[in-house]
């Protein structure tokens, strides 16, 4: 397996096609083909197919993927096979909530870290979490291994946190922040950003809904 | 302009454009050129001006797009020039967050109804809106017009909600819950999800971050 060549396209899918063959394992599934997965993914089977060649032969012609086997090459693939720390910057309600958010330790992502910049937080215990001042993070970024930043500031605030934290080596920024981060090159941001999220479908609300009939109640 | 014919790559590039032509413009700026958006969106200036052809020609060659008006064209074109009305299906913790969140608003997204199954949360009011019985939920769906559901209600919950809402006529679906849903092809989800957006990461930190030298504190 060369894992340099795989396209970013093809990565950017491979989180969604873990999450389906997650999902299709815990149904009870041992197997799954191209059809399946296109079908559950709004995809195409010579999509999927593609796809996955660059991660060897997990199917046999015309007997599909097992599933088990094929969720393990993903995860390696992606990087899910050990933990990655995390360090959340700015702990209001909303990064309160997010050090709170009990998805992320069953997904090997842990937050290790929490930082603020006000007196009243700082030195105060969230999950098990203890916030420190915010000149404190270079160091315990190295000292801790966190490899993700998650910034929960708000939008005024955004660029400078994150200024901070691709000093101090990060490289993955998860962005909470209603802003569009500037970064260079090596660093990738991830936005969560509900707004962003709904402006990606009105343009295809505004092409089909019209056109379509109510359904009678 | 032919709408119609724009790729789907490029509809979903087109938020994250109106959301950096709108922070240059807040930032005083009034023509950009394609080298420069292409920086700020870790693209190439070739991507975006082919992106932007299909919006007509709004810049003249060398002098750059006037990013008022390009704003206001790509604005037109992904519908944002008109309300949307959503409904939240959930009011938990995670529900009450997302009625009480001030970002849709001024985009133009406007919750108008929420719905819950629990006797105690219906007729709870939360920021203004009554929370009603699921059950009435396809009537309110085509009184108040209501175009996109957002889904807050616990993974295990969050299919049947989703068959209600497509049941109902919506077409576009905001899911929090950390499930792939399976819809039909003329729904589009827009899925909420901080893991899969820190997994669509790790590829990158796995294969980069370990030949890159920490930094000296």
């Amino acid at each position: 397996m060369e894992k340099q060549q795989v396209p970013e396209a093809v990565i950017s899918r491979l989180p969604l096609y873990l999450r389906v063959l997650e999902q299709l394992r815990n149904d009870g599934f041992e197997v799954v083909n191209s059809g399946q997965l296109a079908t559950l993914l709004h995809s195409s089977p010579g999509q999927i197919r593609k796809d996955l060649t660059y991660f060897g032969h997990f199917g046999k012609r015309g007997e599909g993927y097992r599933i088990a086997e094929l969720a393990d090459n993903v995860r390696q693939i992606i990087g899910l096979d050990r933990v990655w720390n995390a360090a959340v910057i700015g702990v209001g309600s909303l990064g309160s909530a997010v050090i709170n958010y009990p998805g992320f330790e069953p997904a090997k992502f842990r937050i290790v870290a929490a930082f603020d910049r006000e007196p009243e937080i700082i030195g105060t215990v969230v999950n098990g979490i203890h916030v420190q001042d915010i000149s404190e993070l270079p160091e315990t970024v190295v000292r801790s291994s966190i490899s993700i930043g998650i910034v929960t500031v708000p939008g005024e605030y955004a660029q400078n946190v994150a200024g901070l934290l691709i000093k101090a080596g990060i490289e993955a920024i998860l962005n909470y922040a209603p802003i569009q981060l500037r970064t260079p090159e090596h660093v990738k941001v991830a936005n969560i950003d509900p707004v962003l999220s709904l402006q990606s479908m009105t343009y295809h609300l505004k092409n089909t809904r019209s056109d379509r009939k109510i359904p009678s109640l």
